[in-house]
C-alpha cells in the first residue's frame, strides 16, 4: 500500500523547523521530503538535509524539464519540490513529510487531495514577532516583511486539516505525532495489511 | 464549541473494555457514555458507571418514550444509549466516549454522521478464541455463540474511520489516545477557540 504524504505549513517564524526536525528524529518510517533552493544555506544548514541548495541555472532547467511538483519564488529565492522523490517514496510505502510554505501547499492539494495537511500557528501576533526579530540573520526591511507575510498567512490555517499551536515545544510536538500516529491508524491502511488479513480470516 | 463524539466498538473478546477503562483514565475531558442494559452486572461492574442496570419493564418504558439514541437487544439483553446524556455533553463542549455494538454504532452513524468511529481488533482468530475461552463466566454453548457472532463483526471493520489492532495493551492504548489527540487538533476545532483567534488577531 503507497505510503501517507503529511504536509506541513506555518508562516515564517511558528516553529515549523524545529518542529519538523523533532518528528523526523521521533517517529519512525517518515521521511523528509528535501526541497531545491536557490537560497544561500543559512547557518546550520546542510545541503542534502534542509535542501538541496542549487543555483539559479540548475533550478530553472529542472523546472523546464517538469521536474517540479510545485516551485515558487520567495522573497526573490525560487523553491520547489522534486515530483519524482516525493512519488517513489510513497510508491515504497514510506510516509512522506513535506515542509511547503502555502501557496506551495495548493498546489500540492491539486495532485495530492487525499493527504494530511497541517498548519503551525504561534499562540500570539506578540510571540510571532518577538521570534521573527530575535531571528538576527536579517535586516529591519526584511524583518518587517517577513511579519507582514507571516499575519496574512495565518488566514490560510483554516485550509488545512490540522492546526497545531506552537505555544510549548513538547505538547506542539506530542500533538504533532498523534496526527501522524492517528493517520497511520485509519481503516483502510491497517486493513490493507496482508498478515493481518490472514490472521483474522479476512480472505 | 460541540464536544467530540468517539465511538469504539469490537468483536467481543477484543479487550474493548479494558482499552475504554485506560482510555477514559489517561485521557482529561472524555466522558463515559454509560449504556442502559437489562443483563445482570458481571463481576467487578458498578451501577451506574458501566452501565445503568435496569429491568425489562423501565427498560421497556424509556424506549416506548423514545429516550433511546440506538438500543438492540443481544444475546437475549436489551441495551440502549440515552439520547438526552449524550447529547447535552457534547452541548456543553465534552467529548463524550461511546462503546457499542456493531448494529449500534450503524444507528448511532445515522445520527451522528460525523463522529469518530473506531474498531478494536484483536491480533489473530486464535487470541480471540483464547480470551473468549478464557473468559470463564458462561458456558460452553454460550462461548461458541460469542465466538461465531466476533468472527462474523470482524468483518465490520472497514466501516470504522480508525482500527487498532490490540496485541499489546500500551501500544493499543497509545493509538487510541493518538486519534482522540488529533481528533481534537482538527482544524475547525481549534480555529474556534476564541482566545486564539484574538491572540492571532483573526477575528
Amino acid at each position: 500500500m503507497e505510503g501517507d504524504l503529511f504536509v506541513i505549513s506555518a508562516p515564517s517564524g511558528a516553529g515549523k523547523t524545529t518542529l519538523c526536525r523533532r518528528l523526523l528524529a521521533e517517529v519512525a518510517g517518515l521521511d523528509f521530503s528535501v526541497s531545491h533552493t536557490t537560497r544561500p544555506p543559512r547557518p546550520g544548514e546542510v545541503d542534502g538535509r534542509d535542501y538541496h541548495f542549487v543555483d539559479r541555472e540548475v533550478f530553472e532547467a529542472m523546472r523546464a524539464r517538469g521536474d517540479f511538483l510545485e516551485w515558487a519564488e520567495v522573497h526573490g529565492n525560487l523553491y520547489g519540490t522534486s515530483r519524482q522523490a516525493v512519488s517513489a517514496a510513497l510508491a515504497a510505502g514510506r510516509d512522506v513529510l513535506l515542509d511547503i510554505d502555502v501557496q506551495g501547499a495548493r498546489e500540492i492539494r491539486r495532485v495530492f487531495p487525499g493527504a494530511c495537511y497541517v498548519f503551525i500557528l504561534p499562540p500570539s501576533l506578540e510571540a510571532l514577532e518577538a521570534r521573527l526579530r530575535g531571528r538576527g540573520s536579517e535586516d529591519e526591511a526584511a524583518a518587517a516583511l517577513r511579519l507582514a507575510n507571516a499575519r496574512r498567512e495565518l488566514h490560510a490555517a483554516s485550509e488545512y486539516d490540522y492546526v497545531v499551536v506552537n505555544d510549548e515545544l513538547d505538547a506542539a510536538c506530542e500533538g504533532l505525532r498523534a496526527i501522524v500516529t492517528a493517520r497511520r491508524l485509519r481503516s483502510a491502511r491497517v486493513l490493507a495489511a496482508p498478515g493481518l488479513r490472514a490472521a483474522l480470516g479476512l480472505g
